[in-house]
């Protein structure tokens, strides 16, 4: 067991800790680039300079972190949300139409998930071993018939960050839309071996309703 | 028409943007980041410092222009080795499965493209107007079936994406090959609307082959 005192120093390291990643969080929404100073990271956490190098080697690790903390936590609540389906199919929709929404409901953590690229579909935390599992499943139970697993999850995984990609850059006249989105999961669903006509049903059930996903709420965006 | 010496200065001006840009495209591919001084890109390109900002306002600029300085050449290599093919069907193929397979021929090129990330897809240069092209030509031709065009390179243009990245981030156990490529393709163009068959013969043919992309040649990599 710890002392008091120790357990009063691990609780403010956590604190100094948290409040790093959320201001690269910040950062990453709000400026859409890692290429700023650590002084400028440090200015935003509220926290001394010679404290980020107590938590972080680089800024690249603290850009990880503060990304994966977000990632995860939003993979979390998606698997919260679908905790009554079993049909992997409508878990893989849920997945695809929930993740393609971000770029509406939080453009924060979707601008975040960009800008991080094709990266965090390799990445062993976040969406990707989520997005892993939910392929295997359809594939053992026969209800997916694309055999490799790799290449389901590149075309799932690279098809919702193409299309976050392009609700973000859309200026109104091509733009994508939630229907899309529902769309795409519809489409991928047929890649992966559904006929058409039960994709399409299945990508339009109600959705359920994501707790807010966390992470950074720029001015004028609903929390 | 402009006089000689004019002309000189012209060329001089020239060749120091392209020894910029080339000094760009091979920081990318060698240290995969941009966050590099000034300094070492003139450095790089054995120019003064000073002569950056006759061309360039900001570091982001020129590492756009030498991104989409080396996709516009990889773009028309493909364009013109796919001269003789008039099927839009096999034009997407020869395009996926091409640069699906330049994680194998051209890591440097792959990588650059990955760093991009899915940004490319909605450039108006490089690879996307290629795409753009070939996916509306095949929706009015009747070939495929997949109405919205985003959609379609959203899915065509996120899963090659998504492929490079786990093609060059591959351990071997789990590693993606020029195999996968082709049934990548398959699967892509069954998922734009042709029937299983067909997509699998069509991605199977011989592969044109392009001339050696150009860009960042990194030490032990064939030119």
């Amino acid at each position: 067991m710890s002392s008091p005192a120790i357990g009063r120093v691990d609780r403010r390291k956590a604190r100094t800790r948290a409040a790093l990643i959320a201001a690269g969080q910040r950062i990453l929404a709000d400026r859409g680039t890692t290429e700023v100073a650590v002084q400028d990271i440090t200015d935003e956490a509220g926290v001394g300079l010679g404290s980020f190098y107590n938590h972080f080697t680089t800024k690249s690790e603290l850009f990880e972190a503060a990304v994966f903390d977000l990632l995860d936590a939003f993979a979390a609540g998606i698997d919260a949300a679908r905790a009554d389906v079993q049909d992997p199919a409508e878990l893989v929709a849920i997945g695809i139409r929930s993740t393609c929404r971000l770029a509406a409901t939080r453009p924060a953590v979707a601008r975040v998930l960009v800008l991080t690229g094709p990266e965090f579909l390799v990445a062993d935390r976040g969406l990707a071993p989520l997005a892993s599992r939910d392929l295997r499943q359809g594939l053992a139970s026969g209800r997916f018939t694309l055999a490799r697993p790799a290449l389901a999850l590149a075309v799932v995984g690279g098809s919702v960050l193409a299309f976050l990609q392009m609700r973000l850059t859309a200026d109104g006249s091509g733009s994508v839309t939630d229907a899309d989105a529902d769309l795409l999961a519809a489409t991928l669903l047929t890649t992966l071996g559904l006929p058409a006509a039960e994709a399409a049903e299945i990508a339009h059930r109600p959705l359920p309703v994501l707790d807010p996903p966390p992470g950074p709420t720029p001015q004028g965006e609903p929390s």
